[in-house]
Protein backbone atom coordinates (compact mmCIF):
# COMPACT_ATOMS: atom_id res chain seq x y z
CA UNK A 1 0.00 0.00 0.00
CA UNK A 2 1.20 3.23 -0.72
CA UNK A 3 -1.84 5.28 -0.11
CA UNK A 4 -0.31 8.51 0.25
CA UNK A 5 1.40 8.77 -2.64
CA UNK A 6 -1.32 9.61 -4.95
CA UNK A 7 -3.09 13.02 -3.33
CA UNK A 8 -5.36 14.76 -6.01
CA UNK A 9 -8.09 14.59 -3.89
CA UNK A 10 -10.00 15.78 -1.31
CA UNK A 11 -10.10 12.54 1.19
CA UNK A 12 -12.51 12.23 4.07
CA UNK A 13 -12.87 9.63 6.66
CA UNK A 14 -15.90 8.36 8.21
CA UNK A 15 -16.83 6.21 10.85
CA UNK A 16 -19.77 5.40 8.96
CA UNK A 17 -20.31 2.24 7.53
CA UNK A 18 -20.42 1.87 3.53
CA UNK A 19 -23.68 1.26 3.52
CA UNK A 20 -25.73 4.53 2.94
CA UNK A 21 -22.57 6.54 2.80
CA UNK A 22 -22.89 6.62 -1.21
CA UNK A 23 -26.43 8.29 -0.63
CA UNK A 24 -25.20 10.72 1.74
CA UNK A 25 -22.24 11.37 -0.74
CA UNK A 26 -25.20 11.76 -3.64
CA UNK A 27 -26.99 14.22 -1.66
CA UNK A 28 -23.92 16.15 -0.75
CA UNK A 29 -22.79 16.91 -4.09
CA UNK A 30 -26.29 17.70 -5.31
CA UNK A 31 -26.30 20.53 -2.80
CA UNK A 32 -23.23 21.90 -4.91
CA UNK A 33 -25.15 21.16 -8.05
CA UNK A 34 -23.22 17.96 -8.94
CA UNK A 35 -25.47 15.15 -10.62
CA UNK A 36 -24.17 11.20 -10.28
CA UNK A 37 -24.35 10.02 -13.67
CA UNK A 38 -22.28 7.03 -13.75
CA UNK A 39 -21.23 4.92 -11.02
CA UNK A 40 -19.11 1.68 -11.28
CA UNK A 41 -19.15 -0.76 -8.51
CA UNK A 42 -15.64 -2.12 -8.21
CA UNK A 43 -16.16 -4.80 -6.21
CA UNK A 44 -19.22 -6.28 -8.37
CA UNK A 45 -17.07 -5.41 -11.86
CA UNK A 46 -13.84 -7.48 -10.33
CA UNK A 47 -15.81 -10.01 -9.38
CA UNK A 48 -18.04 -10.56 -12.80
CA UNK A 49 -14.66 -10.08 -15.03
CA UNK A 50 -11.65 -11.63 -12.71
CA UNK A 51 -13.50 -13.94 -10.09
CA UNK A 52 -11.46 -11.85 -7.44
CA UNK A 53 -12.92 -10.84 -4.06
CA UNK A 54 -12.46 -7.21 -3.77
CA UNK A 55 -13.39 -4.50 -0.81
CA UNK A 56 -16.89 -2.39 -1.12
CA UNK A 57 -15.57 0.06 -3.74
CA UNK A 58 -17.46 2.73 -5.94
CA UNK A 59 -16.38 5.02 -8.62
CA UNK A 60 -18.78 8.02 -8.57
CA UNK A 61 -18.76 10.34 -12.06
CA UNK A 62 -19.71 13.71 -10.63
CA UNK A 63 -21.09 16.39 -13.01
CA UNK A 64 -21.98 20.15 -12.94
CA UNK A 65 -23.51 20.90 -15.97
CA UNK A 66 -22.73 24.23 -15.92
CA UNK A 67 -19.30 23.87 -14.86
CA UNK A 68 -19.02 21.44 -17.61
CA UNK A 69 -20.26 23.31 -20.32
CA UNK A 70 -17.74 26.46 -19.99
CA UNK A 71 -14.85 24.02 -19.63
CA UNK A 72 -15.87 22.34 -22.38
CA UNK A 73 -16.55 25.34 -24.34
CA UNK A 74 -13.31 26.03 -23.40
CA UNK A 75 -10.78 23.39 -24.20
CA UNK A 76 -12.66 20.30 -26.32
CA UNK A 77 -10.34 17.72 -24.72
CA UNK A 78 -11.52 18.60 -21.26
CA UNK A 79 -13.75 15.56 -21.64
CA UNK A 80 -10.49 13.56 -20.84
CA UNK A 81 -10.45 14.90 -17.28
CA UNK A 82 -14.42 14.57 -16.67
CA UNK A 83 -16.72 13.95 -15.01
CA UNK A 84 -14.83 14.57 -11.45
CA UNK A 85 -14.25 11.04 -9.95
CA UNK A 86 -15.38 10.60 -6.75
CA UNK A 87 -14.31 7.09 -4.83
CA UNK A 88 -16.30 5.52 -2.08
CA UNK A 89 -14.60 2.30 -0.23
CA UNK A 90 -14.17 0.47 3.21
CA UNK A 91 -11.67 0.79 5.06
CA UNK A 92 -9.73 -2.26 5.85
CA UNK A 93 -11.01 -2.74 9.22
CA UNK A 94 -14.80 -2.74 8.16
CA UNK A 95 -15.10 -0.12 10.34
CA UNK A 96 -15.50 3.06 8.17
CA UNK A 97 -15.72 4.41 4.91
CA UNK A 98 -13.60 6.70 2.89
CA UNK A 99 -14.35 9.07 0.72
CA UNK A 100 -12.41 10.63 -1.83
CA UNK A 101 -12.90 13.56 -4.42
CA UNK A 102 -10.95 14.56 -6.87
CA UNK A 103 -9.03 17.64 -7.41
CA UNK A 104 -9.53 19.14 -10.59
CA UNK A 105 -6.82 21.80 -10.30
CA UNK A 106 -4.28 19.56 -8.98
CA UNK A 107 -4.81 16.83 -11.42
CA UNK A 108 -4.74 18.81 -14.38
CA UNK A 109 -1.69 20.63 -13.20
CA UNK A 110 0.55 22.09 -15.37
CA UNK A 111 -1.52 21.12 -18.46
CA UNK A 112 -3.99 23.59 -17.97
CA UNK A 113 -4.46 26.08 -20.16
CA UNK A 114 -5.04 29.34 -18.58
CA UNK A 115 -8.79 29.72 -19.67
CA UNK A 116 -9.33 26.70 -17.66
CA UNK A 117 -7.98 27.91 -14.21
CA UNK A 118 -10.93 30.09 -13.27
CA UNK A 119 -13.80 26.75 -14.00
CA UNK A 120 -11.32 24.24 -12.50
CA UNK A 121 -11.19 26.91 -9.40
CA UNK A 122 -14.79 27.25 -9.09
CA UNK A 123 -15.50 23.61 -9.67
CA UNK A 124 -12.61 22.72 -6.59
CA UNK A 125 -14.19 25.49 -4.32
CA UNK A 126 -17.64 23.37 -4.66
CA UNK A 127 -16.01 19.85 -4.18
CA UNK A 128 -14.30 21.83 -0.78
CA UNK A 129 -17.61 22.38 0.09
CA UNK A 130 -19.23 18.79 -0.33
CA UNK A 131 -15.81 17.35 1.46
CA UNK A 132 -16.49 19.98 4.50
CA UNK A 133 -20.27 19.05 4.63
CA UNK A 134 -19.33 15.17 4.88
CA UNK A 135 -16.89 15.99 7.47
CA UNK A 136 -19.90 17.62 9.23
CA UNK A 137 -21.96 14.85 9.02
CA UNK A 138 -19.43 12.52 10.01
CA UNK A 139 -20.26 10.49 13.16
CA UNK B 1 -10.16 27.43 -28.46
CA UNK B 2 -7.00 26.09 -27.14
CA UNK B 3 -7.19 22.95 -27.87
CA UNK B 4 -3.53 22.02 -27.51
CA UNK B 5 -3.32 23.30 -23.91
CA UNK B 6 -4.26 19.73 -22.47
CA UNK B 7 -2.03 17.08 -24.05
CA UNK B 8 -2.57 14.06 -21.82
CA UNK B 9 -4.10 12.39 -25.10
CA UNK B 10 -3.37 9.88 -28.09
CA UNK B 11 -5.40 11.66 -30.04
CA UNK B 12 -6.52 10.04 -33.68
CA UNK B 13 -8.15 12.41 -36.14
CA UNK B 14 -10.79 10.42 -38.53
CA UNK B 15 -11.94 11.51 -41.70
CA UNK B 16 -15.05 9.05 -40.81
CA UNK B 17 -18.25 10.67 -39.65
CA UNK B 18 -19.25 10.54 -35.83
CA UNK B 19 -21.97 7.70 -36.77
CA UNK B 20 -20.01 4.55 -36.15
CA UNK B 21 -16.61 5.63 -34.87
CA UNK B 22 -17.93 4.62 -31.41
CA UNK B 23 -18.43 1.61 -32.72
CA UNK B 24 -14.84 1.25 -33.91
CA UNK B 25 -13.32 2.29 -31.19
CA UNK B 26 -15.17 0.03 -28.56
CA UNK B 27 -14.25 -2.79 -30.93
CA UNK B 28 -9.97 -1.51 -30.89
CA UNK B 29 -10.89 -1.18 -27.39
CA UNK B 30 -11.70 -4.93 -26.82
CA UNK B 31 -8.85 -6.12 -28.50
CA UNK B 32 -6.79 -4.94 -26.45
CA UNK B 33 -8.64 -6.12 -23.45
CA UNK B 34 -10.50 -3.18 -22.62
CA UNK B 35 -14.18 -2.68 -21.93
CA UNK B 36 -16.06 0.48 -22.21
CA UNK B 37 -17.46 0.36 -19.20
CA UNK B 38 -19.54 3.89 -18.63
CA UNK B 39 -20.95 6.09 -22.23
CA UNK B 40 -21.38 10.08 -21.35
CA UNK B 41 -23.52 11.61 -24.45
CA UNK B 42 -22.09 14.58 -23.72
CA UNK B 43 -24.49 16.71 -26.67
CA UNK B 44 -27.80 14.81 -24.84
CA UNK B 45 -26.41 15.68 -21.39
CA UNK B 46 -26.34 19.30 -21.85
CA UNK B 47 -29.30 19.03 -23.95
CA UNK B 48 -31.45 18.12 -21.42
CA UNK B 49 -29.77 19.84 -18.03
CA UNK B 50 -29.05 23.01 -19.99
CA UNK B 51 -30.90 23.15 -22.72
CA UNK B 52 -27.82 24.30 -24.87
CA UNK B 53 -27.03 22.51 -28.19
CA UNK B 54 -23.68 21.30 -28.31
CA UNK B 55 -21.52 18.82 -30.82
CA UNK B 56 -22.11 15.41 -30.72
CA UNK B 57 -19.39 14.31 -28.01
CA UNK B 58 -19.29 10.73 -25.61
CA UNK B 59 -16.97 10.51 -22.83
CA UNK B 60 -16.17 6.77 -22.93
CA UNK B 61 -14.76 5.16 -19.74
CA UNK B 62 -12.36 2.36 -20.70
CA UNK B 63 -11.59 -0.43 -18.59
CA UNK B 64 -8.86 -3.14 -18.31
CA UNK B 65 -9.72 -5.48 -15.38
CA UNK B 66 -6.55 -6.57 -14.65
CA UNK B 67 -4.46 -3.86 -14.92
CA UNK B 68 -7.77 -2.12 -13.10
CA UNK B 69 -7.18 -5.11 -10.09
CA UNK B 70 -3.45 -4.54 -10.14
CA UNK B 71 -3.77 -0.41 -9.67
CA UNK B 72 -6.29 -0.57 -6.77
CA UNK B 73 -4.03 -3.13 -5.21
CA UNK B 74 -1.38 -0.91 -5.40
CA UNK B 75 -3.11 1.85 -4.23
CA UNK B 76 -6.64 2.55 -3.72
CA UNK B 77 -6.96 5.86 -4.43
CA UNK B 78 -6.20 5.20 -7.94
CA UNK B 79 -9.85 4.62 -8.37
CA UNK B 80 -9.79 8.61 -9.59
CA UNK B 81 -8.03 7.99 -12.27
CA UNK B 82 -10.23 4.90 -13.44
CA UNK B 83 -11.72 4.48 -15.82
CA UNK B 84 -9.69 5.28 -18.89
CA UNK B 85 -11.35 8.20 -21.15
CA UNK B 86 -12.06 7.58 -24.23
CA UNK B 87 -13.29 10.95 -26.27
CA UNK B 88 -15.50 10.62 -29.45
CA UNK B 89 -16.71 13.90 -31.23
CA UNK B 90 -17.06 15.68 -34.11
CA UNK B 91 -15.09 18.20 -35.68
CA UNK B 92 -15.91 21.89 -36.27
CA UNK B 93 -16.77 21.09 -40.25
CA UNK B 94 -18.52 18.22 -39.49
CA UNK B 95 -16.61 16.01 -41.65
CA UNK B 96 -14.61 14.58 -39.43
CA UNK B 97 -14.10 12.33 -36.21
CA UNK B 98 -11.41 13.13 -33.08
CA UNK B 99 -11.14 10.09 -30.94
CA UNK B 100 -8.86 11.47 -27.89
CA UNK B 101 -7.46 8.48 -25.49
CA UNK B 102 -6.00 9.58 -22.21
CA UNK B 103 -2.18 8.87 -21.36
CA UNK B 104 -2.50 7.67 -17.31
CA UNK B 105 1.45 8.24 -17.56
CA UNK B 106 1.08 11.91 -18.47
CA UNK B 107 -2.26 12.31 -16.63
CA UNK B 108 -0.75 11.08 -13.20
CA UNK B 109 2.49 12.36 -13.61
CA UNK B 110 4.50 13.05 -10.62
CA UNK B 111 1.86 11.97 -8.12
CA UNK B 112 2.58 8.58 -9.46
CA UNK B 113 3.60 6.52 -6.76
CA UNK B 114 7.09 4.05 -7.94
CA UNK B 115 4.26 0.66 -7.88
CA UNK B 116 2.39 2.16 -10.13
CA UNK B 117 4.69 3.15 -13.19
CA UNK B 118 4.80 -0.69 -14.47
CA UNK B 119 1.31 -0.85 -14.73
CA UNK B 120 0.64 2.81 -16.11
CA UNK B 121 3.20 2.77 -18.64
CA UNK B 122 1.61 -0.98 -19.87
CA UNK B 123 -1.84 0.48 -20.44
CA UNK B 124 -0.46 3.47 -21.90
CA UNK B 125 1.28 0.51 -24.75
CA UNK B 126 -2.03 -1.20 -24.80
CA UNK B 127 -3.90 2.19 -25.62
CA UNK B 128 -1.44 3.50 -28.03
CA UNK B 129 -1.98 0.32 -29.76
CA UNK B 130 -5.86 1.01 -29.89
CA UNK B 131 -4.82 4.61 -31.58
CA UNK B 132 -2.30 3.20 -34.10
CA UNK B 133 -5.46 0.49 -35.04
CA UNK B 134 -7.70 3.25 -35.48
CA UNK B 135 -5.18 4.98 -37.49
CA UNK B 136 -4.44 2.35 -39.51
CA UNK B 137 -8.03 1.81 -40.27
CA UNK B 138 -8.57 5.31 -40.69
CA UNK B 139 -10.31 6.32 -44.13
Amino acid sequence: MTRDAIEPGLRVRLADPYDGTIEKVTAALKEQGFGVITTIDVKETLKQKLDVDFRRYAILGACNPSFAHQALSTDLEIGLYLPCNVIVYEEDDGGGTVVSIVDPVNMMGPTMSPGLEPIASGVRARLEAVAAALRGAAG
